[in-house]
């Protein structure tokens, strides 16, 4: 009811601020007999973490894995698994100005107006901290659907509207920015240097292809396998559009254009992304996140203090430019879940074992 | 599990196939004491039904909704709702031929594939004739939003590559295509035409808007308002894309640009389309939905049939060329099926009458 | 949210009132390619039904099912099944009086204190008339477990303090008390008919047996098996008490009489009712529920009116003596459901077949 | 889907083993606003814990609850409780022995049937344990209905066949069996050290009381709140029975006897147990549990291993003589687990305050 859980057959229930002591998640439903260590998680919060350049955030998380339980031997055991991160550098003093005033373009406002309160110390339950609990859940939906040939792939298409032109998967995590194309890489850097050097953010648009997913998956009616991809989507904060296939260009094409034609060898093309009536079709699954710039800026900003009076703001810190690069993780994680939630609901990767 | 329910506290479960005995839907969580009977389904069940104009599919049907439980002189009781929608003029005759052969751009192959057969009739649970039956349940949601002037407003905004840029409220249901913009809506009107002479079909954008949306409604995390906008939307056959607020165009501005600041007056501008954090801020709501071509073309079509053997397709009858105007009250009625669904996970708009 | 939905993975929804048009239930998750046609519902719903003996309340309804939605070519197609059962015997006048005045032992006081209203009509939503959209349900459950070997069978245990001494399944079905042992079912009988002499009613119990259900059905924790038995037979009006295998006489044995010993070739006894930590362990799964004595009755009754003044109720027409012999379908039915559920959820009868 | 989920708006969620590093609970839908601290659990998690008397088993646990998510400033925020029981008297080995024998009466056999594994480290996720969680959960439950004057007071009614005969609420903490008749409390204590003596084990009836409930809680048909109680009842191990108000006696009543008068003043008798049509009708609820004896005895067993051949078993180790004590506290917070879900389903208890 209160929207802390997604997925039916593989449910995950993140919890945590951004300034408490730890986020994380419980999975119930998880598969036993699967192998998972804390050691299986370090790489792909990394990826998530801030710092990894001149234009990130400076918190520093080392972001290790707990895993309390569901697991024994070193395998899942089918009970409920419970995964912590601690948040190791939290300093809130920093944050103590916003006790009065709502930040722009962030929830303080609408958390004030839904509780009665807002925790003010970067965020609360809304700060992007919360997502780390979403890419821990993203790796064990990936242990689900890896041995089966299931592969996600993120990565920048657009920032600060320099959209890649050419797609080399293998420069993705050479560059600052998670873009195939090291051409588009280096303009978009420049951008977003100079956004920051001008107090400013930029937004972009994230790109995830799935290829490797059955045939199948997918309810018809409200659970469609793309309905619940743009639920998980539009449930990261910042996303604002989704698209599937074509998207908006699927918009401005005739049928005779955009039907892709059936062949005994496949799927002729694949405007559609992958998915029909809402159920896998076998050919790549595509989907976009439009991300808006990060609303923490440098530049003093109109606003209201908790009585309603008119305020200035200026944040002081340090923050991201641009959540593109750091989106692409958690991007990949949340269409994991979805993706073994409805594997787990058909049964489409095979049950698990039984004596 | 199966996917044909949507909504926690205000819930609606559809049923039905095209060419099957009717359609329907059970709503669970109506609040007790509306008033409603047949007549006030009427409107919107033939706003959305087709044989409007020359542009439409000729299948005529009355969609006379019949209330089956829920009600005690005249008022709803709490208990479980079932609206039924007869299926009147079903001719299952057209469609024989395409037992054995997978559509184009439908879900036949997808269904075939999941469930090992498919209803060739038609579309069968796939086909758009499901709709009507959210068009009902969003009758109902919206006996629970109105006397809170909660208002829900859909048009289409661009067919055929063709934008509006006015925006005139009172001409939306004064043409065939649904649009707010009468010069527009000619020339949507005639790339309508000139693809249906090339045995063609288009696509479009339908946007809605709300207004008079109490701040508050919507869950962190996953549970957002727009992450279930969003599925809400993309639950409905043809939409490949979803945008809240300046959806993708927010991802090409800066932080400077789209943060809306806040004043004691309200906010400044509504970048954000009216939800913050996931949270409606009490700002007019803005969705819009990219619709894909309608896939039934009068061209000649390559596919496979259900041995995988190459085949060639025409569809005889005759077919909507463009779905927009007619999504148009489906996707208000998603819409208000998500908002009363938050409003009532909230009480948001008061709870029912207590002695 | 609003509970008129059971189970997971084949989840029932049933609607309708006493004296509205129709009850019926929709069932979402029913696996594809099951024959089925309204056949199929005669025998079980004409257990249900009243007006089998003396001893019945006279209603005489024919209980056709009408099946709505789901079905194919004589086939489940694993969209929603929409079950419907139209109310043809439906005379309101007789309950008029009890607009005003709550029925002492009914569910009239407190649905109006929770919906500030009460269908007088019979009860409403709350009247035994919504088991018949149960025992409908049941028999697409059974269709998924009898394939399997699995075998439900209820009989009455006890009525009017009368035990049954010995188990003869042949003879259930041909005495008005469904009860397995002949000698007792003529002594509840004439309990009974001294009761109605006497304007009473009276209770008993109803035993319920599976035979052929596979270890591993129930999930740990909250969804145990024998918790979802309990819940499914304590939903069902009248019921006051449940118990799993040896209930309350295990709170007296010790453990070393209690513990039912494991051999190579079983369990050497069952006290615990086939189920061990929640679930199912190979063996008869055994459930009773304890169902109190009808309350409508024919003598005068001390009750209050709407306005909380006292009053004096003696209704008025014909009455059920004991709810026992016809309660025994639906326990049958909703033991039905619960083992379809967990057994779709665990996939423990296989799958439904992939192309 | 997996099971370890309860409740709706007030929805918990238990994780960890009896043997790994700690067991939990995520509470999703607690209102914010709620005054909460580590200090709030120590009584009720000591009432649950081992070691008060000679008859318990010696493991000894400070059970200290770690608040993970959810506070902020001392007050719960509405976001997602996480609370946290660290295992720290963990010793494995005693159970090494159990890694091939199934114990009869205990979950291994049916765990390994499901699962092809089971956790030998004293029952894993089925160990009692777990309950450790739920306590945690209701403390929070209890929270949310103190103020509103609800209270819920569980006690043993009958132990080893004796039956307490006085109610004397005073006295239930004085005594090692948690009795409210001082008398039959010797007499039961007496009994359960003879049982020990003999190697041997006690079940027993638990019996928990809730005054001030108001009336209008619990949802018609499924969502009963009889129903949920004895669901949530059930899921507790070793229980076998469950019992509203007369319970099985209700069976044994006529009609005459068992219908509660209603009069100005409220009901005349309380046969019913405080619930009619599966809604609270304002009077005390009284709910019943069977505990059946502890399946852990010091005699020598019949069972077999995992390769299914016979064996026999005896159980090293100190163990409780009776599972009734202990498991008072816990259905005492399961019950208010159920009345807080359904209290805020209905919102009966007021909504979140809102600015």
């Amino acid at each position: 009811m209160a929207g802390n859980s997604f997925g039916e057959a593989f449910r995950i229930t993140t919890f945590g601020e951004s300034h408490g002591p730890c986020v994380g998640a419980v999975i119930d439903g998880c598969p036993p007999g699967i192998r998972l260590g804390p050691e299986d998680f370090i790489g792909e919060l990394s990826r998530r973490r801030p710092g990894r350049g001149a234009l990130d955030s400076p918190r520093e998380e080392k972001d290790c894995v707990e895993i309390l339980s569901g697991i024994f031997e070193g395998r899942t055991t089918g009970t409920p698994l419970t995964l912590l991160i601690r948040n190791e550098d939290v300093q809130s003093a920093p944050y103590e100005v916003l006790a009065r005033l709502f930040r722009p373009g962030h929830a303080d406002y609408t958390y004030y107006r839904k509780y009665g309160h807002y925790d003010h110390r970067g965020g609360g339950r809304s700060s992007a901290r919360e997502t780390a609990a979403r890419v821990a859940a993203g790796v064990v939906a990936g242990k689900i659907l890896e041995p089966h040939g299931v592969r996600v792939l993120g990565y920048a298409l657009e920032i600060a509207g320099i959209r890649a032109s050419r797609f080399k998967p293998e420069v993705i995590e050479s560059n600052p920015c998670r873009c195939a194309d090291p051409e588009a890489a280096r303009r978009m850097e420049q951008a977003m240097i100079r956004a920051r050097e001008e107090g400013d953010s930029v937004g972009g648009v994230v790109e995830v292809r799935v290829s490797g997913c059955p045939a199948g998956l997918g309810e018809p009616v409200f659970d469609k396998l793309d309905a619940d991809l743009a639920k998980a989507a539009m449930s990261v904060g910042a996303v604002k559009a989704v698209e599937i296939g074509d998207g908006l260009e699927a918009a401005r094409a005739r049928g005779s254009q955009n039907n892709d034609p059936l062949t005994p060898a496949g799927f002729k093309t694949n405007h559609a992304g992958g998915i029909l009536g809402g159920i896998s079709n076998g050919d790549e699954i595509i989907i976009r996140a439009a991300v808006k710039p990060i609303p923490s800026i440098g530049r003093e900003q109109e606003t209201i203090d908790r009585e309603g009076l008119p305020a200035s703001l200026r944040l002081a810190g340090r923050y991201d430019v641009c959540a593109v690069p750091r989106i692409v993780p958690v991007l990949e994680a949340m269409v994991r879940v979805v993706l073994a939630d409805h594997a787990l609901r058909v049964r489409a990767l095979g049950p698990p074992a039984k004596p």
